[in-house]
């Protein structure tokens, strides 16, 4: 991509009310804009790396068998009524009335109508053990949004519901759940990532636990472990790693933190709140078992964008390409027409910016790899210089080994 | 995909109000389902044609150098008010008061915000000469939603805005979208394809085409040109292949038929009602001129879900494996995990179900190759015989070539 094609609006400074660290970043370096309180633009370098962010998430869960559905945004409100939620959820759930005055919402989690999906024809043990997820915008009004995405009004969720014949697979498939999301967060690079013990909430059940992310501007303090997180084949593992929201438990430090992901194991509680069973072998009526999975997806992309470079799974691009000048934008613009046949590349193509405005606004993209060309040609890693070459063929073995 | 752990929901039979040409198959072979009148849920089937679809559009967007940007799905009112369209829109466009009883909208269209976007900032004639576009959910209040997909009421769209100096330039881009589009529809093997010239109705401007099916369920009628339309190098050629709607003019016949994309050029129509301009070299202020370019997304699947096959490049699998019967089920299983390595394939592994009904069911799913092994395997292309093989290998062969 050429910067002179492409639609970038960098700021140099933002209102004194967006000096969030979690949307400082976005919002200067032209990935996100505010459309109004809490509901934002995505701007072409924000939603390349949102869109990257969607497909990591669905390849994870693509591998544990999940399945891709896509529910409306727009919802009819019937079977909120039916579970009793359309009365107790209150004012963080947007209420339509259409032009028939029927009543629409706009679901801030989805448990009533995936559930009314998957029955929505009788269902024998033979359609059971699956688990449907959507990864879609959903909406919250917030009474105070803050932090720009990371407590948004319009944001993008996965959220995964589980629906399985016995207690022993549901719980199996959660920890295939636990398992999935921390490959996502491996791939996305996020450290001081911690699990933590949760309660279950409104929805109900025996087994839950949020992934958190320490950071100073977090909404929440958490007892987290002394431990790096890793993958679990048991429940009694997936606890030896957790750390609590309210009791101080062993070897546990006390953080302010950030939620990114959130799962629950609520057994037969939707089962029996929904009326919702399926048909055994022996013909019989049974309750299903399940849990619910969820990780907020615009969220990650605020807390991605705390860091200087992006991870190279997400990054808008992979290479930044400048010259230190004029004289040397001639070879510049050639080997971008080389690199951009094998790699996401930007090169900055402007005569009327001087290199000093160039790289602040390189920085301000964060591609994870520089080029710069100049008597050398320059090659960075995250900042930091891998080494100058004198012939760009050079450059292109690196690279064919980095990326 | 194994079918067993699919979530693949086919219907037996529709209710009568369903039985429409372009929502029968969708709802029969468990493509989408309803969730309020004109608001469906995408089923795994449906949203794999869908995101196959958008990926298509694009493709061929970002090759005329097209920009994507996502609006969010509820705006604020304020721009509606300032363009007077948010009183003279009526009841199409839903309206919602948030919490704080601020009025949002469900935007039916994009021209205030995106004009509002690209002018966020001040514009120089440097940033001009650009095209941005989003392919999102929006939502028009129908009075009568009709014909599933046809008609609906949350539906996916592709709408592109452009942002010229000059006339000629954004002409030529207004020619380079017709272009595109005609790419996009080739590739979907879209038949009984028309243009015809439109009326610029509420928006405004001098110049407008559209896209048209020929179909007896249509909700127009159009004097279309006996010609097979394809690519135009300027207005004149463009011209010549174009029917009208209203005109009886050579060599046209009278015709009912189904819109599916919409191209307007309105010149400074925008930058005069919204007091956008631009920057020029002398620093003086200019408008720009400006064309809007917008293809039903959804839509599109409910007119390709019309014919039996899909056509591969969004079919929700090229491939559909099934046997006889079940002494063949071991070496079909056994072929499907190595088709699995490099097609997008689906094999009915389930064994309650009778060849007769998986073969229905295939017939439903609309994969456009088949192999059926028995004795034999046979290789179908949309419904006819290949040949048949005696080994796995042969079939490779003729599927490398094929796919």
């Amino acid at each position: 991509m050429k910067i002179s094609k492409f639609f970038f609006v960098s700021q140099k400074s933002i209102k004194e009310e967006y000096q969030s660290k979690f949307l400082e970043r976005l919002l200067r370096g032209g990935f996100i804009q505010q459309e109004s309180t809490g509901i934002y633009t995505w701007l072409p370098l924000g939603l390349k790396v949102l869109k990257k962010t969607e497909n990591i998430i669905s390849e994870e869960l693509n591998k544990i068998g999940d399945i891709q559905v896509q529910l409306p945004f727009l919802q009819s409100a019937d079977l909120w009524k039916q579970s009793k939620r359309y009365e107790s959820y209150g004012k963080e759930m947007l209420r339509v009335s259409d032009r028939h005055d029927r009543e629409l919402i706009i679901p801030p989690t989805c448990e009533e109508q995936m559930c009314s999906l998957f029955f929505s024809k009788q269902v024998s043990y033979r359609d059971m053990n699956k688990v449907l997820y959507q990864i879609h915008w959903k909406f919250r009004d917030e009474l105070r949004p803050r932090n720009g995405l990371m407590r948004g009004r319009e944001f993008l969720m996965q959220d995964a519901y589980s629906f399985f014949t016995n207690e022993e697979a549901a719980k199996q498939n959660y920890l295939d759940h636990y398992n999935a999301y921390l490959s996502i967060f491996k791939k996305l690079n996020l450290d001081k990532l911690h699990v933590i013990t949760a309660s279950s909430g409104e929805i109900g059940g025996d087994l839950s636990h949020e992934f958190v992310i320490e950071s100073e501007e977090g909404d929440s303090n958490a007892f987290v472990k002394n431990v790096s997180i890793d993958y679990v084949k048991n429940l009694q593992e997936l606890k030896n790693i957790s750390g609590d929201f309210e009791k101080q438990i062993e070897n546990t430090t006390e953080k302010r933190v950030v939620e990114i992901a959130h799962i629950f194991y609520y057994g037969t509680v939707y089962s029996e709140k929904m009326s919702y069973e399926f048909i055994n072998k022996e013909g019989k009526k049974n309750k299903f078992y399940g849990g619910c999975f969820g990780i907020g997806v615009s969220r990650l992309v605020a807390i991605l964008s705390t860091k200087k470079y992006w991870p190279i799974s997400v990054a808008p691009f992979s290479i930044h390409l400048l010259s230190i000048n004029e004289k040397y934008q001639n070879i510049c613009d050639k080997i971008y027409e080389k690199l951009i046949k094998f790699y996401d590349v930007i090169v900055d193509d402007r005569s009327n910016l001087s290199y000093g405005e160039k790289m602040q606004e390189a920085d301000l993209i964060g591609a994870p790899y520089r080029i710069i060309i100049g008597e050398f040609m320059e090659l960075y890693r995250e900042g930091n210089l891998i080494n100058k070459f004198s012939s760009i063929e050079d450059i292109y073995d690196i690279l064919n080994k980095e990326i």
